[in-house]
């Protein structure tokens, strides 16, 4: 890595109070040049300007869907953009949390639902999969690191959960899957499984009191913490999955 | 259910020689009247006239892919065939085995993959569900049993299994959902995790010595009694979730 | 099997309302001898008088301790009482259910809740084991099946059940193990877990209203079934875990 | 914490070279002062030297057996020598690895394996939450972190690991129980999934070339980071579960 600042790049950033905005802080902090990507170009643009404000490295990839062709082409966006630069995190922090009893469920709810959760997600890994592999193993011992952001469906499915449950099950078994077959090729994908409500400015209010205690809800900053950990892992002992929750959760 | 016959609806029928061929003459010799659903109308047909050589009822269904518009007619001719009977019994036993190292699968296979083995098993449990909530308890107490059949990829992810995991991830959160949501509505929903090479036409040959060793493959039938057994627990005691292999499977 | 009839053993009976006695009285009706083992001899006696006077085989095993020398003892005795029968079936259904906060637990009660629900079964099993190996193959292709009772607490455990959740999945590595050692060999280990409260005597109270609600607790003579459905499932195709719950239970 | 330099317990320190070891250097190095707890008093005191002899704080406390009174009396023994201290962060890592046929283990084997693997991780919990209970919420959110180091037995079950596994998953119930009892009190329990071969002086042999190949076998130093690193997570957002293993490892 050396000299040459590294790139991360975020998928599904939201307006920029949530994880995706708290992983881009984080590693701009560490000096990584943060690419942006998600649907809500003003947003975007905005986490971007915040990011700069504080001295960090940062630029917003607007894509019109979470498919094919758009990740392909962000992805050749990115490394046009910092040609000196190479990726070497993948952050995939998209989806559609789609909570309804299933009689409810229209057909193109669930495959929204089952699209977004799983195969974008298997669109933005292809990306980040070929982007890694032809890079030399750095100081860690890792061509890349691609991190998915999941949730406590990915390990249960519940009352008013099927079509969320499916998807987040479905990106599990892609994450297990890549970790094993990657591995051997010294890329690390791993897994974040979040249990909890995440403080952001959308859950401030539904949150109401447990918003302000510390052990109620998680805060996306410790989640951006959890995954530069995940990112500074070397390969002799890495992690595929680990769950994150608040220390008052019930679980 | 008394003097009524039930209807079992099987889809994913094959060449007659598999799990949902077996199942059909399984629940056709207990006095079914079987409903075959596949895209394949001359399997179907000659599966149906087997059936019907040996006393049991039996009729084709056909249909042109699993999407939500053919399955939800397939289920109105089905109760339009037999209009004195009900559907109780519904198998799920589609889907699509795709296995391949993750940078060769096209968008088009993950589609796919991810198509038939979620969003088409949604579309069925849909028309299942509906069928059964407004039917009386049976002597079980159920108002009807639906059982997807399953692989080991449903538990975990593997080189080569990227996108088939992720559609048997997917399958096992809705059969699970399913099982919470409609369990309090005495619909009993399962899966069975088949663990091993099934012996069928197809298998034979690729199984060799294997094909004559009972305890090495699984025969059609004895998943067929599994999947009557499932049908037959009572309300006080039933099975989301078992799992099958041969005796001398390696796991 | 043909003219010999074979034998079931079954290690906690209680006090003849539960899952041990209902398993003794199904496979009775079934024509096994029964060989009753628990700590109790007045209960045992009972049920097994209970069983003589619907027409079936048992006889009561007293045992001091479900320990090492107290199990190998009662296979030795259950042999010489039937001589010219050998055991097919073991199933394992004692154990204690210790529900304490964690800094409530005695040393002893820790001690006594891991040795009867894990080392004891390590001793029922090594029994049933060394018993089965040498018997032919039935027609079932199996020399011997051996079943664990267990619970949910064997899949997760949670405040309260320290110790019993440590018991159970101790319980549960065991059963896996051995199917994984045993199927080879031809030997069928498998595990229920029940999930949700079992009707019986005991908790007739406790359970209140629940108790006459069919879809509200499990009936120990549905578990029973169960078992000799895991009994009778062939080399080709069988399990070995499966969960019984009721269908109302919320889970 | 503020001034007070806090105490790490660590329970199995072996030779020096495996994991409790590399625990204590990089706990000192971060300032704690280490508790050395293991039976082979000398391994402990050269231990403790080492860590002296590069400016850290340590002391041995051999005892005679992993029991409950020589737990409860290690743990007073370490208050009374640091009395202006106080310990927040213990780790377990003490435990026997039993490979062996089922049939081949002794009562004697089966009942220390599972005395060591589960009851005296019992007692060693008992005294760190009776420990961490009565201290005040330090800079993270926590009054304390018990962290097991446990295997990939913990998960499954596998031909000679029967008493292993039996050991491990019970430890695993008794991590999650206490996890969820405690986390409300901000005490955080926590397990690392260890899977692959840990590099020590022991295990250089047997690894052969696997030993110079970072990709090939676990760094003890490694997993004491991800030891550092779960103590530090703050109450927003930790975890109770984490898997290691080699980037080349099968799994």
């Amino acid at each position: 890595m050396a000299s040459i600042r590294p790139i991360l790049i975020v998928a599904g950033v939201g307006n920029g109070t949530g994880t995706g905005a708290a992983t881009a802080r984080e590693f701009a902090k560490a000096g990584y040049r943060v690419a942006l990507v998600a649907r809500n170009a003003d947003h975007l643009k905005r986490t971007a300007e915040d990011i700069k404000s504080t001295g960090g490295e940062a630029a917003p990839f607007p894509i019109s869907a979470y498919d094919y062709p758009s990740l392909t082409g962000v992805f050749s966006s990115i490394k046009k953009h910092w040609p000196d630069s190479t990726p070497r995190v993948a952050v995939w922090n998209a989806g559609l949390t789609t909570l309804k009893p299933f009689l409810e469920l229209t057909e193109k709810e669930v495959r929204e639902t089952i699209d977004t959760n799983v195969v974008a997600a298997f669109a933005f890994a292809r990306e980040a999969i070929l982007t890694f592999k032809d890079l030399d193993i750095n100081e860690k011992g890792k061509r890349g690191s691609l991190i998915f952001t999941s949730a406590t469906a990915a390990t249960r499915g519940n009352k008013t959960t099927s079509a969320f449950a499916a998807g987040k099950f479905g990106l599990r078994a892609l994450s297990q899957s890549l970790n094993k077959e990657f591995g051997p090729q010294n890329i690390h994908v791993s897994t974040a499984i979040i249990d909890g409500p995440i403080l952001t400015e959308k859950t401030r209010e539904y949150l109401g009191a447990r918003a302000d205690k510390e052990d109620a809800r998680l805060d996306p900053e410790s989640i951006a913490k959890a995954y530069m950990y995940l990112v500074n892992q070397d390969r002799s002992a890495w992690t595929w999955e680990l769950d994150l929750r608040p220390a008052h959760e019930t679980w």
